[in-house]
């Protein structure tokens, strides 16, 4: 069934197959200019469903694009939302807006996020982005087709690494159970995840097999000839009494030559850009031949121009809602305070390199394992490799896993994106892991709005508010890359349950190896006035070794707040001419209450600072005064956080000035607190 | 291999099949007599996995109860944690402890809790009680041993209703890709779950071809024919290259004729106690014929009275840690003050029964639907029973499937423990609910250790952590039965995600249906002296009406523990003539801030009370009077909850006075926040 007029029911726009098989070449040739302009997107994973894809959106489904939300439409859940570009193209083709917009992928405000957000944009069925939902979203939808007799049918896109979580199979048996035969799972067998072969990271076959066993209807298609994938959907419509999934074998970057059946093109962009091996210009010679067909470089550049506007309008948007002072204290803005970038990951990435000359150590990965450093542990070790185990997309079978190697005297790590390593294996980490007192290290990876343009699906804001109630916790925010080598050893060294918490991109590094550091021990910053090197403009003692200095106000920042807290340190100063005490206590469970109860009694105003939702660490410290401070004395409190609402798509600085958590808005508001009186 | 000796490797003893078939009996006898003296526990369940256990743990097993700790020794992991009575009884049995102490099931301090707790008991492999993790520690264990080149098995006993969780599944695939032929799987087929057959909650069968198509070996199996039971374990060693799992065939409730086959025999004790048609004598018949064989009503009595005597010390320890005071206050101990009581889950149940007149509102099934009163929206109303869905043990699928439902214009209400409804399901709650703001009503039941003898794994401390921080959501935790039913109907009228917490146990019923209730609006609740009906002694009003009394303290009480406070307060007045404001916000988000801010101005004494890990609401109120009160005005505070430890097993008021939770400690509290000073 082609597009259909929602009000007439009668057919809007069709298509031939050749025609079909020409508008797939279009969607690769967009898809392609979305992701070299935004320097980021799943290039690999877009590329092996842009067939599917077009034979879905233009071909196969009844749907509308002027009605989006016509109730007879049939549904597709995108559960793999990482292949959000091809989704974005698929619906400008279809005509929900101008295909050409999507050049704006992962751009602040576009709404072409990172991940698919259902609320800013139309055609869009559900926000995804987290592995292994979408399937029990289609259950739902097409239980409801069943209960209020409808006719719309139910599709649900999936990767083949994703039939890893086993919340997947949850779905799949529930599907049966309810004989759906309104409902069509699509796989995108590309073979390949980010760690590797899907064969070897976590073998899921024979997948026709599982699929048939859990009561299903097998259709395998070659997933790049269009006339079979039509075939197959329409196939799947005859079924009856079961649910359907259409195994598409695919080629992961198919059509690409330079991303086909690369691992490393999962998540990256063309590594040249425009021009060069592997650059959008090489894939649409690749598409289209020499001269780039129905996509000559005049097209292409006027595309990307789109874009390039587009970001200059948010960059002047974004610098207006910093507030602005005598002179620019930004990162390396002028010729002094100069500080070096690193991510925090790589200190723990170092450490357990490190680490990993102790034999008990093992690690675990969850596909992801590079990106957040886990890899460092076997990189120049290969006899290490042994001691690393793959999980797949699996994160309560890693955790309970890690468990059972704790338990037989290992010390595990296990980590990913924080949303999934604290939240997709809460119940697990609660019960298998911090009821049993298991020695099981915990990497909260890829932590904050910071991870940028991947969008709110993974920008972990609420892991603390997760693990600070668990009983027999505990958790380290380190400060920058330094920092976070430490706290990784010393998380370490503990008996027990312990987290570390760091995040993806580069961020100042404001401590030195000779830097102190004491487990459970807060720092205790002061600004003494501009260096050359930012790091020197400071002193830093403990806490229980500092003395007082009748400062103005107090910061307790966490985590990458504390060089923004710094920096804002160093704004009031020279600004207002305010004394500023920061505390990093990058242990934040168990909190050093000393050292800030002792800034509550001698300045009596604090101002909290966490990447995180406003006062998972915040209502911690308020407790902690409250509760503490001596009867009688008075003081009062300022939070900044995410303010209850999820992230957004955009550049990581973007996003740091946007959710007003960059010195310059720390500083106003500190400076606010300080005109409201107190103490 | 029979029991060894750790030292020596010898056989410490051995039996032949005659004899253990003669030991299942005496299990089955000592496991009806803990259930019963408990009179609570898991009858079935334990009754079908008898036979298996006896063979493991007094035949097939290698290992030396005299060295718990021996590494060479035989694993096997209970996933599946209720069935905890037998486990106990086996390693008495065994020689772990007297096989006659495990009659002190689920009493306080025993560690005969009703879930397994490691660090309590020798012999117990893992604490666990929250299904679907057991298989993945065995999975840990088992590569530890290929790691470190360890000859010893690794075995794992499941439901077949924990085969709906998708953990396992996650599990099963990990174990075949890592070849763990040292590694065996048992499912305890009995055919039923708490909400009736396991093909009618949620079809898991065919089983078999499951685990084949996962890369197992299956080995089928009569759980009750010992010598068959012993052959396949036997089997299962000589399986190379891949794990093996034994489809184990068993009758729930086997050896006790009104037990076996009866859905309604999960988790309770003979209903009829020691006599009766559904007794423990009657089962001790069964199982030995008249005269009782091996356990006569001597031995039986004997038996139950160390339960009986244990019971009696306990009780007079928890006494010694209530404060005492000029005469007694707890609930209906005198001729005045008299309350109802009521579970809170009821008022839960009465409110969905009313909401099912809108043909939107779905209810879906985890399995425990009746013990929450999920049932209650068809029990009456046959005919609704179809916008009923059963989802088994899978609660992450069971938040998507809503979500889907939610999406197509339904108002669905999921529900489970606590744990798993906001924990196990955590990410799903995050992305696909919340960050979709899909339209699903959460029932957070059996929330605290109030829900007492099933123990710490069931006793959810830290849902409020969980839901708090996320954008979308809404809090409900009322205070009673009839304030439930308020909540509930609350949130149902709210568009997007929602929670209301509820308890197990029956607790005071402490507000009318014409008492002040609004949402978002905190109640005021003032003690004006003795009266017959102790809701009578009690004033409230909505928070914005409230004029200042110029109160000594103020409490902030959540949930069950309003009426504490309450009773706290009358103490309070009474003993020492001290006037409390009790503040009941029953909407925990958005929270009332206004009537606590006011509180901390009109006060400056402020104590919470949570039946939760402490802070997870107290430091919120912290957060809240920190931010907002004005400067220069002092306040103190104190917190009481749960002070970050886990539950434990026991009577429900037992554990509420043990933790601390009751009103005599409240008030004992509040007098020492009073001597401290403060304002």
């Amino acid at each position: 069934m082609p597009i259909l007029d929602a009000k007439t029911g009668k057919v809007k726009k069709d298509y031939t197959v050749e025609e079909l098989i020409e508008k797939a070449k279009e969607m690769r040739a967009l898809d392609m200019i979305a992701v070299t302009a935004s320097k980021s997107g799943h290039t690999g994973g877009t590329l092996s469903i842009v067939d599917v894809a077009t034979a879905l959106y233009l071909k196969h489904l009844r749907h509308d694009p002027a009605t989006p939300d016509w109730d007879e439409r049939d549904r597709v859940f995108w559960s793999t939302g990482h292949k959000a570009p091809v989704l974005y193209v698929a619906l400008g083709m279809a005509g929900y807006f101008p295909a050409e917009e999507t050049v704006k992928l992962r751009k602040l405000w576009s709404g072409f996020e990172g991940h698919p957000n259902r609320l800013k944009l139309p055609g869009i069925e559900a926000s995804s982005g987290s592995l292994g939902q979408g399937l029990g979203l289609a259950v739902g939808s097409a239980l409801r087709a069943k209960l209020d007799g409808k006719g719309y049918r139910v599709y649900c896109i999936m990767g083949d690494g994703e039939q890893q979580e086993g919340s997947v199979w949850e779905a799949i048996m529930s599907a049966s159970h309810y004989n759906l035969d309104n409902l069509v799972g699509i796989v995108d067998k590309n073979g390949l995840q980010i760690d590797g072969k899907t064969r070897d990271v976590l073998n899921i076959e024979p997948l026709a097999d599982k699929y048939t066993a859990f009561g299903w209807q097998v259709i395998r298609v070659d997933g790049h000839d269009m006339k079979a994938i039509l075939k197959a959907l329409g196939d799947a419509e005859k079924v009856k009494g079961k649910p359907t999934v259409i195994l598409a074998d695919t080629v992961k970057g198919k059509g690409v030559s330079y991303a086909e059946n690369v691992v490393g093109y999962h998540g990256i962009a063309p590594k040249d850009g425009r021009c060069g091996n592997e650059s959008l210009d090489r894939a649409i010679t690749d598409i289209y031949g020499a001269g780039g067909g129905a996509f000559p470089k005049e097209k292409v550049n006027r595309i990307l121009s789109i874009a390039d506007n587009y970001q200059k309008e948010v960059t002047q948007k974004v610098d207006a809602m910093v507030p602005k002072f005598s002179r620019n204290y930004w990162w390396n803005a002028e010729g002094d305070m100069k500080v070096k970038m690193d991510p925090t990951r790589m200190g723990f990435g170092r450490a357990l390199e490190k680490l990993g000359e102790d034999e008990r150590v093992v690690t675990l990965g969850a596909d992801i394992t590079g990106s957040i450093r886990m890899a460092d542990f076997y990189a120049k070790f290969p006899e290490r490799k042994r001691r690393f185990f793959s999980c797949g997309i699996a994160e309560q079978n890693m955790t309970t896993v890690a468990a059972g190697l704790a338990k037989e005297g290992k010390i595990p790590f296990i980590g990913s994106y924080g949303v999934f390593i604290t939240g997709r294996n809460w119940d697990q980490i609660r019960t298998t892991v911090c009821y049993n007192n298991y020695n099981v290290k915990i990497a909260d990876a890829h932590g904050g709005v910071s991870v940028g343009p991947d969008g709110a699906t993974h920008q972990a804001l609420e892991e603390l508010a997760l693990m600070y109630y668990l009983p027999n916790m505990r958790i380290e925010v380190p400060c920058d890359s330094v920092e976070t080598e430490k706290s990784t050893f010393a998380i370490a060294k503990l008996d027990g349950p312990a987290l570390v918490r760091f995040g993806r991109e580069g961020t100042s590094v404001v401590t030195r190896e000779s830097s102190p550091f004491t487990f459970g021990v807060a720092n205790v910053i002061r600004y003494r006035g501009r260096r050359q090197d930012f790091i020197d403009a400071f002193e830093t003692v403990l806490g229980d070794a500092y003395r007082n200095e009748k400062e103005d106000l107090c910061i307790v920042a966490i985590g990458a707040m504390v060089p923004e807290a710094m920096r804002a340190a160093c704004i009031l100063k020279e600004e207002y001419g305010l004394e500023t005490r920061v505390i990093n206590p990058h242990t934040v469970k168990p909190l050093d209450t000393r050292t800030i109860l002792q800034a509550a009694e001698d300045i009596g105003r604090i101002v909290t600072v966490e990447e995180h939702q406003t006062g998972g660490f915040g209502n911690v410290v308020a407790g902690v005064i409250g509760r503490g401070k001596k009867p009688g004395s008075a003081f009062i409190m300022d939070m900044i956080g995410v303010d209850d609402r999820f992230g957004d798509s955009g550049e990581p600085w973007e996003l740091t000035k946007v959710f007003g958590l960059s010195a310059e808005s720390i500083a106003e508001r500190c400076r606010k607190l300080m005109s409201s009186g107190g103490k």
